[in-house]
Formats: C-alpha cells, sequence, structure tokens
C-alpha cells in the first residue's frame, strides 16, 4: 500500500465523462509463418495464466479516511484485464482504427487496477494488433512505452513473459515508482528541497525570454504566444484515432543533407500537415501555431525521470515556403535548447511551468481563449532501433495513443522504432472535422523537406 | 427542439461515472440458410443507408440558458451510431456475454443522440447478435422492447427500415414522446391535475396497507420491509452479463395445472433461484427478499402508459419449500393487483411512490442500510407470440439488458417470445461473484414448480 502523491490525484481528478486520461499503444504483429489457425486464442490463453501480476498491476485505487491509496487487489482477476477481440472480415485497417477510437473513449473502472489489453486477431493479411491502455496517473506515454519494450525481445523464438508479470528494474521500481510522472515529480521534489538555488536560475532565465520576446526575438515563444485555433474548443466523449508508418530512413536522410535532427524534421512535417488542414477548414489563424513538445533531458542512461521539459515550439504555420518554417523551426528548438543545457532539470521544470502559466490559467478560465500556452502537444515517444517481437510476433508497429483534453482537441504522438516513424493521431470525434486528411498532409511534409534538400542541393 | 421532462433530466442526473443509466437487448438471429459469406458486412451497409433518422433518434441533448433540450443534431453521422464487430473463433456464446457486459458498462456519449447499435458477426452456428442501447432518459424497456418489435416482421421475406427509421405509430409519438417514462409523466401530469380525487384514495389505501401490515397480514408488503443483503451494495463500474432461454412452454403448462399466471411461476423460479444462490455464499438474510416488479396496468390496447404500477412481491426466499414459497408470492402479488383494481392508473403511481418511499429515502441515505424499499427489481418486458425475423434473421432470442446502481446490484429482466423466456441477468462484477450460477437455479426452481404439479396431481 502506498499514499497516490499529488500527481496521481491530479491525474485522477482531471478526469472527466468526456475526458478520460489513460494513454495506450496500438501494436500491429505478424505472426510466425507456421502459426497455427488457433494461434491468438493460445497466446490469449498463455497471456491469462500470468494471473499474479507485480506493482504497480496489481494495485487498485482505494479511499482511506479521506486519502488515497494504491492497494494490493486481493481479488485480482486476469479476465478483467486480458480481452480477446476479433475483428469483423476482410479485417481492414480502418476497422482496426475505429475500434480503437471506440476503445481510447471508454474509462477504465477504477474499482480494479487501472490498464487493461486487448488482443485483436482477423487484420489483414493475417495479421494481429493489440490496443493496451494504462491510466495516465500509473505510468505517461513514455513509462507505457517503456514498458511494453520490456516485454519484447530482439529474438523471434524467445517469448518473454507480458509486462505485468515482468520484475521491475532497479531500486526505484522496486518501491512501485513504475512511471515517468513519479520519476517527474521525485525529480521536482528534489529540485524544491534544493529550491535555494534554482529558483533565482527560473526566475532570472523567465526574466530573460520575456525581455527577449518583447524585443521582437523571433524564435522565442512566451507562455501565451499561441492562437485562438478550432484545435482548442472543449470536447466530446468520442475519438478517432488514425495512425500511420512514415519511413524514418527517408526522414533521417533529410535531416543529415539539412544539418538538422529529425525531431526536427518530424515537427516540420507537423508543421506543414496542420498548416494544409487549416487552410482547408478556412481555419488557419494568422499567427503561428506553438506546439507543447515534451523533450528528453536525460544526460545519463538512468531509467527514470525522462522528459521532465517542456519545450514551446513556434510550428511557422502562417509561413508558406517550407524552407521558412524549418528555419523558425529550428531556430525556436535550439533557442530552448540553449536555454535548458544551461539549467538543471529541476529548473527547466520550474521554468517551463513558470513559462505557460499565464497561457494555461486563461485556458482554464476561458472556453475558447484568443492566447494560449499552446495549441496542441506533439510527443515523440523514444522507442527502439532493432526488429522487436513480442509473444513469437514481429512488431510491424506500435502506435501511441494520447490524450486531448478540453481546450486541447488533437494530439499527435509517434514512436521511432526500427526504419518506422509510428505516428498515432487522436482527436475529438465531434470538434475536428476530416483529421484522416493530416494523414496524407504528413507525407506531404517530408515531401516537402526532401524537395527543400534537392533544392539547397545539400 | 423540446425541453427534457423532469424525468429525462433525472435520468441524466442520475447517471454516474459506475451507474451508466441506459437500456439495452441483446438478440441472437439465424440468417436465412442461403446467406452469402458477406451477408453481415452488407447487412450493416444496408442499415447505414438509414443515414436520417426520425426522432428521438435524431436528437442530442442541449444545454440552453441553463435549461436542458432534445435538439435536432445537424451533424448526425450513422457511423457513430451502428457498429460492426466480430466475436473471435470458435465464437462462444460466453465470448458473446463478455463481450456484452463491457459494452453495456460504457456511457453513450451526450455529445450525439443516445443511442448506438451494435451488429455482432462469428456467434456459433453460423449466427449473429445485436446489442442495441439506448439511454433511459430516452427510452425504458418497455419502450425499447416496442421500438425494437415494430422493426421486426413475422415474414421472413420481409426487410423493414431499421427502428430509428420508421416513423412513429399514433399522435403521442409524433411529438416525439416515444418513450414510456414520458407515457408515464404523462399520466403522472394528469393524476396530479386530477388530484383532487386521487389523494384521498391513494391516502386511504397506504393507510390500510400500514394497518395490515402491523396487524400481521402476511401478504401485505410496506415500502421497507426487504432484509439488508450482498444484492444491496454500493456497485462497480464493470458489469457481468448472463442470459439463457427458458421453455414458455413449460411455465405455461405448470401454471395452467396450478392455477397461477405464468408470471407467479417467473417470480418463483427468481425465488428459487436466489435463495440457492444466497444460501450458497452464506447470505441468505433470514427475513424474505422482496422484489420490484414493474406491472402493466394497460386496461386498452393504447401503446403508451404502460407499467405505470410497481408492485412490492414478497418472495419468500426465507422458506425451504416451493409450494410455500410459491403460495407466499401468489398471494403476494394477488393483494397487490387487488389493490390495483381500486385504483386508477394515476392513484396506482401515488401509491406506489408513497408505500416505497421510506425505504427508498433510506437507499439514498446509507450505503449499505438494514431495511429497504426492496432487494432487486425483476421485470418481465412483453415480448410477442410469434416468430419474428429481423433484417431477414429469424430472432432466436431478444434477452433485456437492464440497469443496475449503487444498493441495487442485480437485475433480472426477461422478454417473452414465442416458446421462450428470455432471461437477461445483469450484475455488478465486482460486488457479487459467481452470478452464473444463477441461470442452473433458474432451471432448477422451474422443475421445482413442475415437481410440484405432480405432487399436488394437478
Amino acid at each position: 500500500m502506498r499514499r497516490l502523491t499529488s500527481l496521481d490525484s491530479g491525474f485522477l481528478f482531471l478526469e472527466k465523462r468526456n475526458q478520460p486520461l489513460h494513454v495506450a499503444f496500438l501494436t500491429v504483429l505478424r505472426p510466425p509463418p507456421d502459426a497455427p489457425q488457433d494461434f491468438t486464442r493460445k497466446m490469449v490463453e498463455r497471456l491469462c495464466t500470468y494471473g499474479v501480476p507485480l506493482p504497480p498491476f496489481n494495485q487498485r485505487l482505494e479511499r482511506r479516511l479521506g486519502a488515497g491509496y494504491w492497494v494490493e487487489d486481493p481479488e485480482f482477476d486476469i479476465h478483467q484485464h486480458v480481452v480477446h477481440l476479433s475483428l469483423p472480415q476482410p479485417g481492414r485497417i480502418r476497422d482496426l482504427l475505429a475500434m480503437v477510437s471506440r476503445m481510447h473513449a471508454s474509462h477504465l473502472d477504477r474499482a480494479y487496477p487501472l490498464w487493461r489489453l486487448y488482443v485483436i486477431e482477423g487484420l489483414e493479411g493475417g495479421r494481429i494488433a493489440t490496443y493496451s491502455k494504462v491510466h495516465h496517473a500509473v505510468a505517461d506515454g513514455v513509462a507505457g512505452a517503456r514498458l511494453m519494450l520490456k516485454s519484447m525481445s530482439t529474438d523471434p523464438e524467445q517469448v518473454l513473459p507480458p509486462t505485468w508479470a515482468l520484475p521491475p528494474r532497479g531500486r526505484r521500481h522496486a518501491t512501485g515508482l513504475l512511471s515517468a510522472p513519479a520519476g517527474r515529480l521525485a525529480r521536482l521534489a528534489s529540485g524544491v528541497r534544493a529550491g535555494a538555488d534554482s529558483l533565482p536560475v527560473i526566475a532570472r532565465e523567465l526574466r530573460q525570454t520575456w525581455h527577449e520576446s518583447r524585443s521582437g526575438h523571433p524564435d522565442v515563444v512566451t507562455g501565451a504566444a499561441a492562437p485562438g485555433c478550432i484545435l482548442n474548443q472543449p470536447i466530446s466523449a468520442s475519438r478517432r484515432f488514425f495512425a500511420q508508418t512514415y519511413s524514418q530512413t527517408r526522414a533521417k536522410r533529410a535531416a543529415r543533407a539539412l544539418g538538422c535532427t529529425v525531431n526536427d524534421v518530424v515537427l516540420a512535417m507537423c508543421a506543414s500537415a496542420l498548416r494544409q488542414y487549416l487552410l482547408g477548414l478556412g481555419a488557419l489563424p494568422g499567427r503561428p501555431l506553438i506546439a507543447g513538445v515534451p523533450l528528453s533531458t536525460r544526460r545519463d542512461h538512468s531509467e527514470s525521470g525522462n522528459q521532465i521539459a517542456f519545450m514551446l515550439v513556434n510550428l511557422g504555420t502562417h509561413l508558406p515556403d517550407p524552407a521558412d518554417r524549418l528555419a523558425l523551426i529550428r531556430c525556436s528548438v535550439d533557442h530552448n535548447k540553449q536555454r535548458f543545457l544551461r539549467m538543471k532539470p529541476a529548473e527547466i521544470l520550474g521554468y517551463s511551468v513558470g513559462l505557460m502559466a499565464p497561457g494555461l490559467m486563461r485556458m482554464l478560465a476561458v472556453q475558447r481563449p484568443q492566447s494560449l500556452a499552446f495549441n496542441l502537444v506533439i510527443s515523440n515517444v523514444p522507442g527502439q532501433r532493432s526488429t522487436l517481437y513480442w509473444q513469437g510476433c514481429e512488431v510491424e508497429a506500435m502506435y501511441p495513443v494520447s490524450v486531448v483534453v478540453d481546450g486541447m482537441a488533437l494530439n499527435i504522438s509517434l514512436t521511432s522504432r526500427a526504419d518506422g516513424l509510428d505516428f498515432g493521431l487522436i482527436a475529438c470525434r465531434r470538434t475536428l472535422p476530416q483529421v484522416l486528411r493530416l494523414l496524407e498532409y504528413l507525407e506531404m511534409g517530408l515531401q516537402e523537406i526532401e524537395a527543400l534538400v534537392e533544392r539547397t542541393g545539400a
């Protein structure tokens, strides 16, 4: 039994009827060529034999004397958590995505440990899929990906136990603090304890950002610079999820030629796609969209405390020329990085919070504010370079299915994997029309960057 | 656009995270023998061509100036409401029931019209199933059944439009008041308007009931006579649904032989099953369980205003002898009916509310009260005598999937159909263990009644 952290409580408190706060991954799997007819059923049965999970997968919420705790569930029932589904034939990807959209809209039951794995057979090409979700109070996207990767192997013959039955790695995990939010919180706490040093640094950097922005420095994004946009509306309880894999090889080649990072290329792809999408709807704001981009500040190889910084990146969506947009994005990212390099992790967190406070306040107070901290989150979740196998199946793709909230009706997340950039786009079904178009526009965005390489002769 | 009635608002207000308030039906369908491979897909595609539904199926909630309204949805999207699913092979009934349990636990999105139809292929024996749900604020179980029956035909060749595309019958329907609750409310309103007559009658009957119960009259159930029981606990957000068809022919034969109604036999089956179930868990209360039984007070052939009475029936679960139990149930039912025969519908409603008020108050105020109005609802939804067809498929069964709420963790509902009594049992997944056993105990209950017929030589 352990007490909820204030971050855990926050995620539970912020969850609403129209706003479930779980994160998920959709994987597409190719069974071995000699897989028998009942391969998936046998797999589900095998997974269900791991009926005694380890923390946090065996813990459920309980309220005692007014305080919230994670307590071990004495009546843990694996069949509440592992579900076998099937797609109607011919098992089109669009049917899978519609299914994931519906599943992602439905809440986890707080009377049980807050996770569930769906194994879905019948996908075209003899493939199967999994959709696994976990409450944000238990793990965030990065922690979720790490947990999933742990149960995968580079050896097709090696079948590891499922995530919930794998002993946690490292000391931090042994105490049950598996999630990155918990890690962040621990860092925040240590930051606050060492606060005497941090506060002047944070104050100085905030002051400087403010000055730079007032003097018209184009790379600087303050915390309330994002324009009002159709992306920033109250949401319904229904979702639309779309997923597509883009070539990491192509993105890498372009990044190398242009002297930037793959992440810069990803942001440029998103900027181009968003501009095109909003133009098509006649809803492109005159000012550039601002993306909130979680940034790994990991300076060692530790497992915990990733991504405690949150960059505000100017996407330059007001600029018609892809070269101008990429340049602006690069400057904006570099400016963030320069600043963050000067700071310790706890200072970065304090700076991020202080910077975004005015815009966040406005978002909480007003239904459709005209200035916000950012318009959407674009999150690049670290994956694995080599081809991986799960339960003997090749992992063809691993798409993040993230969270949308009131005022933030679209989220673009991706994982990088072998040759793939696996994009998962989640949107409010009611608020945003024709989100499917973004998939095509992302590909067009990549082509624009490649054309740029040719144009510059790089 | 029409304003929400207070009953509509009540159902929406009482809906909670762990307590969605929609009612549903599960049907099992047998496609025609010559059905092609893609029969179900074609059916779903055909259903989706009916994309412009009639009220109330095209209406969604909207709040205007603080008041709630049903307004026509200008962006109605049939794909939000008609969903095609498939069971993993071999498509066992238990997998279907687990799927229905999960679907019934998930809320309808209030940003859309409050209904959804799932068409589920891949059930063993080449069959398909549908699970259709509608919010209780739109229709109750009886109205729901009536709506479904309207889209069915006795002719296998006749394919009628789906429910949402069928023009409403009669004047009341034309105004959009499709649901029985609305009908009830209309009756209540007219009763209140004619109140000068009703109130003395209600007061007299309540007074008499109270006197009879105090003088030890065994057939009389007052409004707070139900014992505390494990059925009456706070519930989780997860469900278990079980369904089984019992022979109506056998129930009818026994009823005729014993000179009682099929409904008496049904109540005796439930009483026997509940006694057996609670005995097995060591949780049988010393006092008899009380069932709340909606009763049709329809005295003509009108379509509206059904079931405005609610009987409190003593199930005699404390009695080991089935003959004693049946006798007690019959007396209890007859006593209710005698009383109701003396009253007008509005008076019956007033009487029911007045009678249950003390127990209901206690249920709302205390988490696990020791005396309640009733322990569970047992609802017999009128069906159809002849074999019916839907979209060219024979309707093999039509099971109600009703509602459980905090303090009422089990509901037994059934529809009568050709030869079948289609029982649907819905329970909180977490609160009540081994609900599956009830199915077997219901069959044993029917056998007990049949043994009674032999014993009495009737």
